[in-house]
C-alpha cells in the first residue's frame, strides 16, 4: 500500500466503525453473531474502504461522511467471500490463515451470516444521520446495484459459467468488471458522492475506478503464474488448476504485462484533472500495478 | 385469503412490478437470472405484498407508492426461501410443487440467486424516483434491519440452535418475532410510512403486525399437528420430526389454540381506532387464524 499518513487514519477509523456495528460475540444469537465477526475483523488492506476515504479526499469531501459507506462496502465484500468460500463454491478452508466461517462454524452459519452481513451494509448507510436523504438513498442505490445481478453477483455467475471454458478478451473483461470491478468502482463512487455532484468529476473518477479494478485483476493473474514458476515452493497456480481463463492464458505473460500497462496508463491519464487531492487514488493505482502478493 | 376485490387489484401490481424488476432470463448471465426468476415468480399468496398495500390503505397512502416497498418485501421473502431450502439449511427438494431453486440449478447458483435478489430488494426501493428521499431512507433502514442479524437472518439462526432443544415460551416468541415477525412487521411498517409519520397511527399499525405474525405462526404449528392426526395420508409433522420447538409441544394442543385467540383479541384490539380503511388488515388477521393450509 503507499505510504501515505492518510491512510493509517483511514483505517483506524473503518476498524472502529465495522467493530461498532456488527453485533456482540457475547449477545443471542452467538454463532451468528461470531460468524459475521471472524468473516469481517482481524485484518486485510481494507482495500475499498480506503478508495471510498481516497476518493472523498479527491473532492474534498467531509471525512465525517466516509466512515459509512466505506464499512457498507467492507461488508458486502466480506459477505461475498464468506459466499464464496463455501463447498458448492470454491470451497476454501483457509482465508489469511484463518479457518474460512464454514469451516470456524458451519455451512448454515455461514450462509446466514453471510446474508446478515449484506443486509448490515444497507443498514448502515441508511441509519447514516451525519449524511442527508439524498446522499444515502445515491449511496444505496449505487450499492446495492454493485452487489446484485448487474453487479459482483452477477460477475460470480458468469465465473462459474466461464470455468473449464476459453473466454474471448471482452468476456474475460466484463467477467472482471462485474465480480471485482463493480464493487471497487462502487467505493469510489461512494466516496466521491460524498464531496460532489458534479458529473465532470465523478466521471474522471468512474473511469480511473474502472481502469484501477482491471489491473488488480490483471497483476492478480500475473502473480498467480510467477508465484508457481518463479516462486517454487509456493501454492503453485490455481488458477490453471481450476481451468479459470486468465489474461496471461488469454494474451500470454508478456502481453498481459503490456495490457495491465496500458490499463494504468488509462487510471493515470482518467486523473489527468485533478492535483495533489488525488495523491492517494494515484498512489493506490502504482501499488495494484507493481505489488508482489 | 379475505374476499375484499382490493386484494385482486393490488396482487396485479405486485406481480407486475416483480416481473419487471427481475432481469431476463435470456440476458447473461442466464443461469442466475432464472433462478432469481423461479425463486420469485410462479405464484404465491404474496402475503407480505399484500400487508403493505392494506396497512397503506389503512392511511390512505398514494397506492403508486406502495408497488416497491411491496416487491422489495417479497423480493426480500423469495431470497430466504431460497437460502432456507438449501441442503446445508432446510435442505428441502420441493416448494409449492416446484423443484426448489437449487435442484433446479445448482446449489451455487442458488447461493448467488438469494444474494443477488437480497441486493435487488435494496435496489428497487433506493430506485423509487416517485418516494422523497427521507421515504425511501426509512423504507431501506426498515427492510435492512428487518433482514438482518437483528431480524429474519437472526430468527433463522435461534430456530437453528434451538432444534433439538425444548425452548422456554419466551424464547420461542423471541425466535418467531425475528424469524418470521420482523419481515411482516416490516413490510406493515413500510406500507403505514407510505401515507404517514405519525406515531399514534404507526405504533398500533406495529402492534397489530406484530400479533399477526405470532397468529400465522401458531396456526402453522397447529396445522402441522392437526394434518398429522386428522388428515391422515398427509405429510405427518415435519415439526415433530425435525425436533422443532413449537406452540402445541410447548402449551398442548389446546393452550395453543388458546393462545391463538388472545394473540388473534390483541391484533383486533390494536386496530381499534381505525375505521373501515383497516378493513383488509381485518381480514388478513382473521385469515391468518383461522386458514385451513
Amino acid at each position: 500500500m503507499p505510504a501515505d499518513p492518510r491512510l493509517a487514519r483511514w483505517l483506524q477509523r473503518v476498524e472502529a466503525r465495522l467493530e461498532a456495528t456488527l453485533p456482540a460475540a457475547d449477545q443471542s444469537p452467538q454463532a451468528l453473531h461470531g460468524a459475521m465477526r471472524h468473516a469481517v475483523l482481524g485484518g486485510g488492506k481494507r482495500l475499498r474502504p480506503m478508495l471510498v476515504y481516497a476518493a472523498g479526499a479527491a473532492v474534498q469531501a467531509d471525512e465525517d461522511l466516509l466512515d459509512a459507506p466505506a464499512a457498507a462496502v467492507e461488508l458486502v465484500h466480506a459477505f461475498s467471500l464468506v459466499h464464496d468460500d463455501l463447498p458448492a463454491m470454491d470451497d476454501d478452508a483457509l482465508r489469511r490463515g484463518r479457518p474460512t466461517v464454514h469451516v470456524a462454524y458451519d455451512e448454515a452459519t455461514a450462509i446466514l451470516a453471510g446474508d446478515a452481513l449484506q443486509a448490515q451494509a444497507f443498514t448502515e448507510l441508511a441509519g447514516e444521520t451525519r449524511a442527508p436523504h439524498a446522499l444515502r438513498v445515491a449511496w444505496l442505490a449505487t450499492l446495492a446495484n454493485a452487489t446484485g445481478a448487474a453487479g459482483m453477483c452477477g460477475g460470480q455467475a458468469l465465473d462459474m459459467a466461464g470455468t473449464g471454458a476459453t473466454l474471448a478478451l471482452d468476456d474475460l473483461e466484463r467477467l472482471h468488471a462485474l465480480k471485482t470491478g463493480a464493487l471497487i468502482r462502487a467505493a469510489v463512487r461512494m466516496g466521491a458522492l460524498a464531496g460532489t455532484h458534479d458529473n465532470s468529476l465523478l466521471q474522471p473518477l468512474d473511469d480511473f475506478a474502472a481502469a484501477l479494478g482491471l489491473a488488480f485483476q490483471i497483476r492478480d493473474d500475473l502473480l498467480d503464474i510467477e508465484a508457481s514458476s518463479e516462486q517454487l515452493g509456493k501454492t503453485a497456480g490455481k488458477d490453471q488448476a481450476q481451468a479459470k481463463s486468465t489474461y496471461p492464458a488469454l494474451l500470454g505473460p508478456d502481453g498481459a504485462r503490456q495490457h495491465l500497462d496500458e490499463v494504468a496508463a488509462r487510471g493515470r491519464q482518467a486523473l489527468g484533472g485533478f492535483g495533489d487531492e488525488a495523491g492517494v487514488l494515484r498512489g493506490l493505482l502504482e501499488f495494484a500495478v507493481s505489488r508482489a502478493h
